[in-house]
């Protein structure tokens, strides 16, 4: 009942006398290697006013102009069995995935990442190396955006590998893409291809926040969110929060090869696993019709593909050669 | 694998269409009635900028002054069979305990607390019911103090019920307290009765918010830190911070009777319990000698004890009355 297994990770690392600390308390040897190797690691990334060491992180102006700038703040757990499986992709894996679903909705924001904080639920039996590679795994993505890891906290306990993460952004007032903030007549675009991220994208993905920086200096998006439910879902969840309507040209998205390959074992078309499946972590945008012209094909070699209208009719259609059929958002085609 | 019975508490809570959305996409029952308990309770808080309902929340001007403020954030996890015993106490009392500790440390740092958010990993079984008390337990310090609940993400699995918090407070630029400002000749001072949390306090504490906030006014403190391991373990974490040592006074720590009735049968001393158990999250402070007059004996009925001095000799020491005498942070005095 006591936690004595629990250290916080805020308390102790990065400060210089943590190994006398250490030697004083008889931390376990488990604790001791991961904060000694966390700090390490940890040395090279962008710092806040005051990180990791006591018991809150302070962010103040070296992190975000507070004039100019507003807080994105986005929080995500990720279990052992259901968004992973520990004893197939390794711990590394969930912490890099982790690291990019949190990315992945600042990205969809318009936020530039500027920390985050890491709390993880180890199971008993190697603890310290599986809290080691899940660092490792947030770390890849950390050092490539340049974020701050900023505190954290860490148990060991019964159950299996739950790691979870809160991730702060900056982003211009008034300059965060909503969710509600489409309008009929706007084109619906998204980034990529779509679905089978089953076989491997879920994992390995790269959250868009170079394209979402390349977007927000054009000043052409209305509205976004990323494909995190699958496309149908997502685009439904838009719709709802921007009070209107999608009409989607069904042979306009675009489709990646995971999702033909699904398609050969599970019965459904590649445009289902496209529009169902989810874990995508593509952007699903609105651009006004006017501001159509200024969409680039593709940023940095990810394609940005108009596929449909928002319109002022609710809930989503197919829009086929004579008029639209109800399109439901997990899929299929009512009637087709 | 596919995250279906995931639903991200950010995208959908207090929008209008939320109904719409799970009639549209047939949500478990569970996830229905959950979120439509949340809104409803949630309304009565204060809010940010954009709460939840997006992919990330917005924190601006309206949460802090950010010119004159500097935000503090905290993360901890609390997990079923370590912090708290499901079976036992029941979810709620882990919600309150979960946004207890987190607003600990805002008050260890005196910062206000602004927003929280929340993540859940929930048994499968009455994955419902342990969301909502969960999410009861929250809210009742929300509610007290005045705190947003911005955002969250609730996840059903195979494990046990393990939930997390990240919070977040303004304080003052430069006003923070921190684990390394102690300087030898400060008092220790510590607010409160320590030990035997074990039988009922370290669920039902109360965060010194309130006597924080009133000690900042004073103007009085020059390091802090709650006492989350011990009064042991914790005052060496300020030393080591500090670079300093201690003196304690261990005939003035004040006993709390829990700490008694454990002694009764555990064969330690109820000193030993109140300098090591720990989970009392009462606050542990620096105070320069010139002014501990103008500390309170007690605020709101919180009384508030010297107990020592910091020294410039580094280590925990006790003072007897021909000199020192090592003290172990786990409470026990070598050779007494």
């Amino acid at each position: 009942m006591r936690s004595a297994k629990n250290w916080k990770l805020t308390h102790f690392v990065f400060h210089p006398a943590f190994f006398d600390f250490l030697e004083l308390n008889n931390k376990a040897p488990m604790e001791h290697s991961f904060i000694a190797w966390a700090k390490q690691r940890a040395a090279r990334l962008p710092k806040v006013k005051l990180g990791i060491g006591d018991d809150c992180a302070l962010l103040g102006s070296e992190s975000w102009d507070a004039k100019e700038s507003e807080l994105a703040v986005t929080t995500d757990s990720l279990c052992d069995g259901t968004h992973f499986i520990l004893s197939e992709c390794g711990a590394r894996a969930a912490g890099r995935k982790l690291m990019g679903v949190n990315l992945s909705d600042l990205a969809s924001m318009a936020a530039e990442p500027v920390a985050v904080f890491l709390s993880l639920c180890l199971p008993k039996k190697n603890a310290g190396d599986i809290a080691a590679e899940v660092f490792e795994g947030v770390f890849e993505l950390a050092e490539k955006y340049r974020v701050a890891i900023a505190g954290g906290d860490t148990n060991v306990w019964e159950g299996p590998l739950a790691i979870h993460m809160t991730a702060m952004g900056r982003v211009p007032v008034g300059g965060a893409w909503l969710r509600s903030g489409a309008s009929p007549g706007d084109a619906i675009v998204v980034t990529g291809q779509l679905g089978g991220s089953i076989l491997g994208k879920h994992l390995v993905f790269e959250p868009r926040l170079a394209l979402a920086a390349e977007l927000r200096r054009l000043g052409i998006v209305s509205a976004a969110t990323d494909v995190s439910d699958g496309l149908g879902m997502d685009l439904l969840g838009m719709t709802v929060a921007s009070k209107c309507g999608a009409e989607v040209h069904l042979d306009r998205v675009p489709i990646s090869q995971d999702a033909v390959r699904c398609s050969e074992r599970s019965g459904k078309s590649p445009l289902e696993h496209a529009l169902g499946d989810g874990e995508d972590f593509e952007l699903l945008l609105a651009v006004p019709q006017d501001r159509l012209a200024d969409l680039p094909s593709q940023i940095d070699g990810i394609s940005l593909t108009p596929i449909g209208t928002f319109v002022s009719r609710t809930g989503l259609w197919s829009k086929e050669k004579n008029g639209v059929k109800q399109l439901h958002a997990r899929g299929y085609v009512h009637g087709r």
